[in-house]
């Protein structure tokens, strides 16, 4: 098996978090709610301690679980969240050492990132009376978000694990990431808010999550890097790269003048070069995204569909100018919509009934998209061709709406048949992807998403939230299959 | 007042359509379940009357206005909608003309637009008849949807009327336009299809348009001119840009060789050249879009804001991170995020009393985003500062959840007083646009999708769908300003 000089790039081996059974929220305060202690007590599997020196009851929570400091829990503790001020940090810090904590997310803020000397120097000490002994996230950081074990600093955090990690230095972003990949009927493995990355930085979560074995896609925010870091993370991207680790997607922020002295307020590091980073993306085949919203779609059709190679897709329609529309931004983006192969072509004519349809790629549907019947059998024809990739369906949500008003006939069945037409690309092991925007009734778009998220058929609103990732993930698939040659 | 050479340039005069008082749906069958004559009782304000030669009872019709032939109704005719098989249309017509009908539409397809000889003569021939008399749309189009008048196509098309309008040869793009202003709250004035353009074509529907004191805001999806009205087309382009009358805004599909094809096979028309095309829309002013999203998000930005030039924006968000994003975003498009004026820096700092927020341009307010009174004057202060143009915010709707429990405390007011907030743009005369995507919380979307739209606040769900349009509005809006100083 690959390995990596860990020791002289200085990689933290993090593996131990995986086996996470206890844990203490210190700090936990009536001010704030205890809104940590209540988020963390969700879903938190093993043991959860409350710490905090003077109060002895807090509300729906078990009185027997509260201590006024770590040294007085009886059993063990392998990972502590701490929110106290920074005047008590120090002292914090000294317990999880003597406690035998593994791990501990420092949320308290206002060191290095206050931009004071004095926080500064207050951060390398913390630091040093960690000992190398306990494993830091933050400070400034929300930490670690890890559903198998039930950590999560906030509440309705989703309680089901995945394969697919993400890692920011600032926890609001990774909020909206959790969320939004709920949403989306992703499920997370881990999420890390590493903060000011004083002791656990971004290099060492990478690291960590190129080796774990419950990560199979890793995203990733960055604003930038410690200068002394660079040619450690340029390693660690080169190891998961020669050995076809994962796919690694980021977006990164502070690319214009203005957007990298907002990352420097925000983080406090430094932005760097686009050239740069653009250089070390392209050499280790990694895929970079604009936005978090094209960080999650990436995700979301990797997950659905595996890595696929797309070059030639066909379109269906209910509406010739709207299929007209896609074509142009499909070619336009590099992939082709070409004709369907003869006998292909041949079967898929004889079953277009309906006058203004057009049996031809893009496929127009029209009228016809209301016989559900013959949209199955044109999808599962069309993707069966070899000179296929994949099919992107457009869908107006107004044909489904409960009352049937918005069609010319009633159908029961005609909602569930559509579904099931969307889930062919699995049958045909190329990608699907449907488009049902449009909504005149929000209500029958939401059952209808959430009925595709069960099949894992993915459904955009917009083409233009997913069109341009097509060839990058296509890039990435064709790139890892050269270095699979080798 | 400026005119145009109509006579010369073969404009028809279509100004007779704001005063339809009566129409017929000629050809009404069961077979389609009365589909076009149920849709225009829905709505239509005048007198309605179905018309077929063996039919007397139509279910929940008065069968006092069914009537065997168009010759056989007592009182006038103004508009008729006619969907009988072709062996019959040219019969039809007769009696239009015989009845004094002022415009038709004719839906029936298989004429120019079947491709064979047979269905180009009868094309010709059905001009023929309606003698210049009648004005027809079509064949092979869905007419007209008017709902000052309630004429209407298809069920649930919105009955209030408004200023914009929308042109396009087929009639599955404009349900797509018609349901979807509707969801972004804009009402539309006419909605344009004319099919195979036999009579009435995209060029006269453009001068109308133009011309017509209902219409503020002109979209189109074009896909082609037929060659000989290509002049003409230009010449009411440049009476519209020279006389600074009205914004239009176009998607033309056909713009790839794909596309091209199969914009041929919708609509039997030519596409042209990109080069051809981009340099009239450079020549007069018109804004052109890539898709029929950005059509509609286009026309909702001009509709609740009016036309506006953005050189500098101020952002908010309550995430550092992705205001970094969203602010490499504004700054790649060509705009700026520059500091605010010394004194409007100074106030908006001293309304900021959280840890981990940032006071300056990209705003942060991270937790601080729970104080809506705090973000109210934030705004207000940012938009009050004379170098800022508009403002961007970012508001993840799980802060607005109907329980409550994302949230670290209760505030019964919170959602009231940020929609509040929201409307600041209208104060200040200057655009805000709202992003409320990552909806863990679907309905709390859709309830303050909502209650923003009766505030008239646009809401987009991912900054892509409308960060490359604010440069091409601006940049109508210089350009229109530059010809009202000649």
């Amino acid at each position: 098996m690959a390995t990596l000089d860990t020791l002289n790039l200085n990689l933290k081996d993090l593996s131990f978090i995986n086996d996470i059974k206890s844990m203490a929220v210190v700090g936990t305060s009536k001010k704030r709610n205890f809104f940590f202690l209540r988020n963390h007590a969700e879903n938190f599997k093993g043991k959860l301690y409350a710490v905090n020196p003077v109060i002895k009851e807090i509300p729906g929570f078990d009185k027997n679980f509260i201590y006024p400091s770590l040294k007085d829990i009886p059993g063990e503790v392998d990972f502590v969240f701490i929110a106290v001020p920074p005047s008590k940090i120090l002292e914090v810090m000294d317990d999880c050492v003597e406690k035998g904590v593994k791990l501990a997310t420092v949320f308290t803020a206002e060191f290095s990132d206050s931009g004071k000397e004095e926080g500064v120097e207050l951060e390398k000490e913390l630091l040093r009376r960690a000992k190398n002994k306990v494993r830091m996230l933050g400070p400034n950081g929300l930490g670690l978000y890890y559903p198998k074990s039930g950590i999560a600093w906030r509440s309705h955090f989703p309680a089901k694990s995945g394969n697919i990690s993400f890692i920011a230095q600032s926890g609001g972003i990774c909020n909206l990431v959790i969320y939004g990949a709920d949403v989306l009927g992703m499920n997370l493995s881990k999420v890390f808010s590493f903060g000011n990355g004083t002791d656990i930085d971004l290099v060492d979560i990478f690291y960590f999550m190129i080796n774990d074995p419950e990560t199979n896609i890793i995203l990733c925010y960055l604003e930038g890097i410690k200068s002394e870091r660079g040619e450690a993370l340029r390693k660690v991207f080169k190891f998961n790269n020669r050995n076809n680790k994962k796919p690694i997607i980021i977006v990164r922020g502070g690319q214009t003048k203005t957007g990298s002295i907002a990352a420097k307020t925000h983080t406090a590091s430094i932005s760097g070069e686009n050239h740069i980073w653009r250089a070390i993306f392209k050499q280790y085949n990694i895929i970079e995204v604009n936005s978090i919203e094209q960080l999650l779609a990436t995700a979301y059709l990797i997950e659905y569909y595996g890595l696929f190679e797309l070059n030639n897709l066909a379109v269906l329609s209910s509406s010739g100018g709207y299929g007209v529309i896609l074509t142009d931004l499909i070619e336009k983006a590099g992939m082709n919509v070409p004709p369907f192969s003869p006998n292909i072509q041949k079967q898929i004519t004889s079953n277009f009934f309906t006058l203004g349809t057009s049996p031809k790629n893009p496929l127009d549907v029209s009228a016809q998209v209301f016989s559900s019947k013959s949209v199955y059998k044109i999808l599962d024809l069309a993707l069966a061709d070899e000179k296929i990739d994949g099919l992107i369906v457009d869908m107006p949500s107004f044909y489904f709406n409960n009352d049937h008003s918005y069609r010319i006939s009633f159908d029961p069945s005609y909602e569930d048949h559509m579904i099931e037409a969307l889930t062919l690309g699995h049958k045909h092991h190329k990608p699907l992807i449907s488009i049902i925007k449009r909504i005149h009734c929000p209500e029958d778009r939401d059952r209808l998403f959430k009925k595709s998220k069960e099949r894992k058929v993915p459904v955009f609103e917009d083409p233009i939230e997913f069109i341009s990732l097509l060839p990058k993930i296509s890039q990435y698939t064709r790139k890892k299959k050269l270095i699979e040659k080798l």
